[in-house]
């Protein structure tokens, strides 16, 4: 009569600490674990989180399609869980994971690859004293 | 009489691609540009970015405070801008960056070290395959 069932919903102890956009969503960062490779961005509401920490599998709330979507489910390019943390003010989760493939639905490894923008800053006094403290403190 | 003034507004060219939550913001990715290192989650409008890419210094929109937000002018944690990409849906930045200090306002280098969720998912038959698919992959 004590066969547990699996959690229905996430640990109240860490739901409280999401901050929440206002469509109720919270930044996961995913990153691939050994090379450290920004792979992508997606989002979690409480019931992607408790996926991806109950079935090892990255899983994010579509903000398009309004869906849970288990990353790899269509692609292949799945994504195995290796950590998860939550920032300091709870907005913001790094997921931690073995990345098979392209993450990028484009087929490139991650979401960022190639699609840099211009940085137009031309240094400054106060840039060029932050870059004499920086090398003081390496 | 051509002395160019700096730009007024963000490149419509970006500006357009951008994919805002309801309360107007594209997530952005801070990482070391050099370890790799995910070091926080910060948000920017359309003016954030086009301070990031004008000054070199990373600047922030503030959810809590509702204000802008360079990096290190309370602190002195500045970020130095290295790169900035936009990816391929427009809804997150990544911002690689010379980190001075720590990134948290905690004191910890970043804002997620030491705050790990707890990963409870078992093996199924499921993700045994998964692994077994990445290191044939591997």
């Amino acid at each position: 009569m004590d066969n547990a069932a699996p959690p229905a919903a996430l640990d109240p102890a860490i739901a409280q600490r999401l901050k929440k956009t206002p469509d109720g969503l919270v930044a996961a960062i995913a990153q691939q674990h050994d090379t450290g490779e920004v792979l992508m961005l997606g989002w979690m509401d409480e019931e992607a989180l408790r996926r991806t920490l109950t079935s090892g599998r990255a899983t994010y709330y579509s903000r398009s399609r309004q869906e849970y979507w288990r990353k790899g489910d269509t692609s292949g390019h799945t994504q195995t869980v290796v950590s998860v943390s939550l920032d300091c003010d709870g907005d913001a989760l790094l997921v931690q994971v073995d990345q098979v493939g392209a993450a990028c639905h484009t087929g490139s490894r991650t979401c960022f690859a190639g699609r840099g923008l211009p940085v137009t800053a031309e240094p400054t006094q106060q840039t060029q004293q932050t870059q004499q403290e920086a090398a003081a403190d390496a």
